[in-house]
């Protein structure tokens, strides 16, 4: 691997462009239109503008991403997350053209991306899942007898779906066939697939996961993830590792998690994504997802181990050269999503010039930001500024410290969601991880009003 | 520990201040009048102006310190690096003021300042010492015969130096006395005191050093560093662990400054520093620091403990609460001291206001700084802007992440020192560890001249 393309933008091109030059390896932004200037296009060895704002015709764009590419001579792409990094029509296009895909095989994109397809699969490596239809819901069967063996709540999910998208909730009997109805219709409309199927519903559910990576010979885990701190199904807070989640829990959830890898043949880093309800002590299946994540830096602090450059290591064709026995875990991480969105008004965007960007800094912080001072976020895209991270040797210091580094931030001529993580980290709940994936919207003041 | 004084300024204030913050410790900044404004004043919790920009009459001055504490009700002084951090008498007022001293008892740094006394107890504790005199140079015997019996070249060191001031070489028997009369004159106008000694001059020698820290009952080290690459006797780079030593030696040399450590029963944070001379293959003795050093954050990076977090725990009373045994080291880190000096111009200080400071970020990389855009560097003091720190897997990839991260680094308005350190990280001898004490001046093009 020689030259590398990028077919992202903001933190995560910063990011992949920092992996690729430390491995000495060329690399190539695209940027749309709106995006000339940025810092991906300022620290990328090349740039090319791939089209206007709106991301149809500019990241999104195949034809115009694969010309770039060709135009520049890069022999390799990273999707980043996001944009085109899960279609594996475009990874498929990419190979086919002759250059490195930065991913899974778009076999494996396919099969963990069809959720019906890929719950069978979790249930063929031993992964626990949620009570639920095994495949795809027959409609020609009684679906009312189905629903009353898996027992109320349950949601009906769009097999085409994922990322919380395509969800709808059943609390009895009664509604079962219409709500599947109208869930087939919103499935087919979003994702050109009418099939769904059914899962238990757990109320006051954590989100945790885990982190995969292999090479297509040996796979590990970088342990798990808590990312249950979320406002409408986005994660705002992640931690590493998982508070709270009893031992053998923890450790099934990863051995499975690398069986899962094992049994796809996985190359390339993933993650697996689990319920974990702590009524019943359980842990679920909700998806793999064939991709960096947004909140891989945690994983990485914890495991002393790039994520990135394993990734680009993996693409090129090595071997990770070590095994889980060789990856040790220390302290604890989070990560704070800092967004150009104005916490105390409903999250309004709120794009403009950042006149001030000034970042916190001293031992266990670590910023991956997209933007600099003096820059202007457009309103065209994710309100992503970028990510802080903190680690520390434990839970509490790491929550101490995280504090202290909020609050040194300091970001001027726009609106940041910096005053939300502060409010979020002080509260008791937090410290105590007694939080879920609904807990953010349930606390008065939190959210849209003045505190 | 509820209220922490910090007699310091810049990044190293900075530095105490965040680790105060994560301990819930309040924190009060004491600044010049030059100083008002910095960041140790905006991010303390109070602070006070104790005098005019001359350190002499602020950060040196003892009674404006203790008064500044006796006002805002602090109840600990941390010293910081340089100024009064090993001024036994300022630790004994602090002391006697009814103050906790976070450092060392004085009557430990009286003996380590005393570099005969200090040479003393290094053979004490099995510490290997260079062929010298055991004690001060008794002038009333043959000194032309002890200078014969140690060999030429040696040096003549005064006993109250340190840092690399007070020494002259001494080239053959027939500069003995000579020397030693400009040396003891020397010594007695820096100093107060004309006591010298003799040690064997080291050609080409490599600086060594062990972070120790102790409790006055468990004593441990976090490990090696090396800091031969220098101006002027002066550190610009340092790394952890130190490259190239032959595993023996390393041993040695944590195993006995542990025992130093031991039986001056030390309690905080210390440096052993040594000579180590890669012809010979041999450590030797140098002196040790009472104190924090500028270089503490790579030890931090390899051992992932908050050395300024366990100065503040132990300074309180607490025990270390670990052995040697629960400490592990990973990796390998680099720091970069970026001064507001201009490499290409003699060194000459670059006072002035920072126009923009744009840092770097992304894995493995920690800021330091004491400065923000907008502010104003004084020509009053030294000229560190602050640090940057990297850490990655191994030496090789900490280095291409050093040049990595020095290449994002922007600061206009003044000059700093990043160009010269970009050019440091790419000489082949850097790479290859083959660098020395005096090797940045012998390669030409590197100072003073473009290149």
């Amino acid at each position: 691997m020689k030259k590398l393309l990028i077919a992202n933008r903001g933190e995560i091109a910063v990011r992949v462009i920092r992996a690729a030059r430390e491995m000495g390896i060329a690399t190539v932004a695209v940027v749309s239109e709106a995006d000339r200037g940025s810092n991906a296009e300022r620290l990328a060895d090349e740039s090319v503008v791939i089209g206007p704002a709106p991301a149809g015709l500019s990241y999104l764009n195949h034809d115009a991403v694969l010309a770039a590419a060709a135009q520049t001579g890069a022999d390799a792409i990273h999707p980043g997350y996001g944009f085109l990094s899960e279609n594996a029509d475009f990874a498929r296009k990419v190979i086919d053209a002759g250059y490195t895909w930065v991913g899974p095989d778009p076999e494996t994109i396919l099969l963990m991306g069809d959720k019906s397809r890929a719950r069978q699969a979790a249930i063929d490596a031993g992964v626990p899942v949620l009570a639920g239809t095994d495949g795809v819901l027959d409609l020609t069967g009684d679906i009312e007898a189905v629903a009353d063996g898996i027992g109320y709540p349950l949601v009906v999910k769009a097999s085409a779906g994922g990322g919380g998208r395509g969800i709808r909730r059943i609390d009895s009997r009664a509604e079962v066939r219409a709500t599947v109805e109208v869930a087939r219709a919103e499935a087919l409309a979003a994702f050109n697939s009418n099939e769904v199927y059914f899962e238990r519903f757990v109320t006051r559910a954590r989100h945790v996961e885990v982190q995969i990576l292999g090479d297509g010979e040996t796979w590990v885990h970088l342990g798990d993830r808590d990312c249950s701190m979320q406002r409408r199904q986005q994660k705002v807070i992640e931690e590493a590792p998982a508070p709270g989640l009893p031992d053998h829990l923890r450790r099934r959830m990863r051995d499975t998690s690398v069986e899962l890898a094992r049994q796809s043949r996985y190359a390339g880093a993933g993650t697996v994504e689990f319920l974990y309800d702590p009524d019943r002590q359980e842990i679920a299946f909700i998806e793999m997802n064939t991709r960096l994540q947004v909140e891989h830096p945690i994983s990485e602090a914890i495991a002393g181990i790039d994520l990135v450059r394993e990734q680009l290591r993996v693409a090129a064709g090595e071997k990770l050269g070590y095994t889980q026995d060789d990856i040790s875990f220390q302290g604890h991480a989070f990560e704070f999503r800092i967004n150009a969105e104005d916490p105390d008004n409903r999250f309004m965007p709120s794009p403009g010039r950042i006149d001030a960007l000034e970042l916190s800094g001293g031992p266990g912080v670590r910023s991956d930001f997209g933007f600099s001072a003096g820059q202007t976020v457009m309103p065209f895209y994710d309100s992503l500024l970028g990510k802080l991270i903190v680690w520390d040797e434990d839970r509490e210091r790491a929550l101490a410290r995280s504090a202290r580094a909020l609050a040194e931030i300091e970001i001027t001529g726009i609106k940041s969601t910096v005053p939300l993580m502060r409010r979020l980290i002080a509260l008791d709940d937090f410290a105590a991880a007694r939080h879920h994936t609904t807990y953010i919207e349930s606390v008065p003041g939190l959210l849209g009003e003045p505190v």
